[in-house]
């Protein structure tokens, strides 16, 4: 039975507890967060549990054996090195780092002891992106023009963090697992309204075979949109994310060139045929990517989700960042 | 009663024959069109009117007011000149004209013969795009942040020019009535996956008073998306043009920063309140416009939508033609 | 070529004229309406073909073929009568007509004269019913459980009818082409709030085999509906008619009783799959009914759409009458 | 501290227990479920609690003040009247009984005792209805014409009620809650598809003034559908709750009657203007339901939702019964 310490019960922390609480190997023992309020309220909700304000208290406990960050970016290394120093499992809330070099760092300590780190990209869990991944593989697509996704809402402004560090840490880390294409470049354009810190970004990311990738980041729009939509050369792909049936459709829908004597000749027809939605099961993302970490810890296997893939997210955001600050330069990778 | 001669009766073509031959003060008296198939359809839908493969035939006919092109773009500037030398006015499918400098000849030419040019930009005829254009005027969104339209679908790729040039003067002429900001630079990518024509493209718009636009032209999706999202400091809109119904919402949405000691001790609040929902009239914007072009020729008055306003949205492709030669630099108006 | 008569050119007779116009075969020769700016307008939209005023002049006339009614209810006993009579063929608006007796007068008259009789029920050729039929004689639903229509709307009030003989004809003659059961009887409850004709019904239709209609119609609606749920043992079928895409949705959805050892022991299982929505074109539906028109008069072939068809559905509506008049009593068909 | 014992832990049990757990001035001190895995999960879920599979451990107990009841409709009488009888104050799920006699029956053993009743109609306390209730109240929509619900998906088949003992007490509460016109008759039509149990219905109610009801109830439908539209004379309201955003769309639409000498010459005139879709707060229904109830007790306050808004409830399912078994005929209430 694995000993769970979670650090940080403000947003997040309060759903990993309770998914670690279902997973089987394993039970929360203590929970730690600096707000006294976000303590009082894991005292109250888990009378049982180890409360502390002192993120020591559960990084060098002898009586954790995992070590779940949910808490600022900014802390993840800090808190991450302490609880890998100290021989602990870890479990980050992404982005996994605030840097490059922070993330490698972690990466090569938790090799040297062997032990493990997963990333909490949590859409990856979910049955929509599976449902993706399986249809990419099973080339209904064919191969791929572009990935075009769009994310936005009214807030949450994030203090320590632009909209880019918010919300296209899921793109990244969904593209990185559907695609499997090396991004070559990214180009970002961004603008702050409200503060400092930019609100609203538009991503470019060059793959390899010409495949284009764009994201539009928004915390300043008045509907949330989460909409994906995935061209290829045979079909194509629409994931709303925020329907709750009929998430994914499938398009009968694509071009064909059926003579190309020289470009003023090309008979370019379209195909415009039936539409497809598969069924998306509702399961509890968290919960099967909690449990999966269980079983990586246990039977010593690596997380397709571990610090490497946590890494290649981080590359992502600082080359958007450098973009940024160069008036949408392109960057490569 | 002004007489009008149409030259190109391909697709857009029947409609402004059409809604000129609806137009007070005017009729169609001929038509002309290179394609015999597109002239024998002519000539049955309108028995009695003359109808002729030669241009020619139309613009320097003695029994012609007006000459309107509805031709590829190549080939606006010849027929526009040729129409003006003649003496006649000059309504011009949009995009106005291939180059700047072409645009800006045909402008001379038309102020010296005092002629009228009108670049015809439908959608500023809409009844949506005038609700929101008296909506901004009445300043109910507050100072702007960003404009960002989604315009893409399946097809119908053109021959003569790219993604860009066949959506994107919508987009341009749209913000140019709208938002009535100095435009400070463009940056656009684009991708060509069929011929050697961009078939996708993501263009950034840079205005005054650090408003951003964004453009999502493409030809490849699956599913036709017409929507705009333009977010103020006190409110909030979204035109989804592919609405029958509630084409324009307006939320009461936003953010309000509510004390700003610093950095981190801003107080961020969102607003979230109620939607509404404009009437929108469904009239058809091309019969309001030939009407309005009859009455400016009729009267000498400029329209609007002149000559000026299609240089402005020529200036506009250009400069997106060379960001994206140049992989999406930032390229100054 | 066969030389149609137009009687009536209000909100529908245009769009006749203009669909006999295309059909091959046929061309419209005249038209008449009693209403003088209606035959103004039809004037102005056709110099060369003849108008008057008195239906007798199209009725009679030696140069017309075939006779079309697209006048109110009321009339169109008298005037098909007086074209059968004639020798024309008679293409009828819905519903058919006014009582039982009439419908049945007329295809005994034109029985006895050999002549065609049409009646316009222009759904049964949109490509959604086709599709729908298709699905249905395919058994891809399995045994049909119910058909549930709602047909609301703000206004159109009719002033010779009520909402039932407005909006139900439709339903009444796409059950007779999708269905194919015996309707057994009929409840009808409507009510009246603006004057004395019901402007809200709600319909129940009794079918062998245990299968059950709704028909919901409305003209106090603010929101326009145009959803049909056809529920079968297999598969259920969603019908939107205002959606521009995706009209129709089958759904891998449905009810499976593993075990019935009395009723208490009884395992219902839900079986919860994929969509899938069926390319449906768009073609114009009446272009489709007119030139089949055409070729049933030139062929001498029985239309399917025939005045029994017509007979059918009036015999539905005069069974509404009768319950509604009874507080929705059940009436035998 | 008012001491809950919650008597069924099935499916709604479990959110009893958590929301009466918030509640301020109340705590949960014992479940009872006749099923043992049941009752292994409440174990589970709260080893504090006091968990038993006989009903008069909790209504019998002189440890427990209220007792809620979450079980079959069937067994609601006798619980409730045991704990009457000990005492306690009562919370039951809806339906309130099985019949009209066992809830007169019900209510009159309260007042007698002076305890409380209350029957859990959740969707009384969402923000969506009190908005509803908001803007009738101001007169927004005028008069009542019609009330129109459709609350359709597949399944939940019950073993002991049909689909109208499932799902119209929603309708007949809220309608209850929101018009507060005296019902004057019922007419139900069903059909029983799979067992011997209905699974579709549809049914009318008669008000006075002329207001009509219908709802639309169904276990077989593929699409989840929780739609109501409420016609007034000033204005029209549509309410739909699976809409996560704009739930509530008041509509300035409607009919206006401008001369009426005689039935043939009134001019019926639309009007068509803007929409408004209120905000909806997303507060949790059951959380003030459950906060409201401990009130009510505390202060010795008859809830609104009592034993005499159960009965009213229960005496349209009964005159449902009826009205199904005779072939819809119509039953006064």
């Amino acid at each position: 039975m694995l000993r769970i310490g979670v650090i940080g019960y403000g947003y997040w922390g309060p759903n990993i507890v309770r998914n670690f609480g279902f997973a089987e190997g394993a039970r929360v023992t203590a929970i730690c967060d600096r707000n006294p309020s976000s303590l009082a309220r894991a005292r109250k909700n888990y009378p049982g549990l180890k409360v502390t304000e002192e993120s020591r208290d559960i990084t060098a406990s002898p009586e954790i054996d995992v070590v779940t960050v949910i808490t600022p970016v900014s802390t993840h290394y800090g808190i991450a090195k302490e609880a890998l120093e100290n021989g602990k499992h870890v479990f980050v809330e992404k982005p996994f780092t605030s840097t490059v070099a922070e993330a490698e760092e972690l990466i090569e300590l938790a090799e040297k002891k062997n032990l493990r780190i997963m990333v909490d990209h949590t859409f990856l869990f979910t049955s929509a992106v599976r449902k993706i991944r399986e249809i990419i593989d099973g080339n209904v697509l064919g191969d791929l023009y572009y990935y075009d996704s769009t994310r936005v809402n009214l807030g949450l402004f994030q203090h320590d963090v632009n909209v880019i560090w918010d919300l296209a840490p899921h793109d990244f880390s969904i593209m990185d697992y559907l695609i499997r294409l090396k991004p070559l470049a990214v180009a970002a354009t961004g603008r702050a309204h409200i503060n400092s810190r930019e609100d609203i970004a538009y991503i470019m990311v060059y793959f390899e075979r010409n495949v284009i990738a764009h994201i539009n980041v928004n915390w300043l729009s008045p509907v949330k949109l989460r909409t994906t939509l995935i061209g290829g050369e045979r079909k194509m792909l629409v994931w709303n994310d925020v329907n709750a049936d009929e998430k994914i459709k499938v398009y009968d829908r694509g071009v064909e060139i059926t003579s190309s004597e020289g470009i003023y000749n090309l008979l370019v027809n379209y195909r415009s045929g039936d539409m497809w939605a598969p069924k998306v099961d509702q399961n509890e993302a968290l919960r099967t990517e909690t449990q999966y970490f269980i079983e990586c810890v246990r039977d010593g296997k690596t997380p397709f989700n571990d610090g490497q893939a946590g890494l290649r997210v981080v590359r992502m955001l600082e080359a958007c960042d450098e973009s940024v600050k160069n008036n949408g330069k392109m960057v490569e990778i």
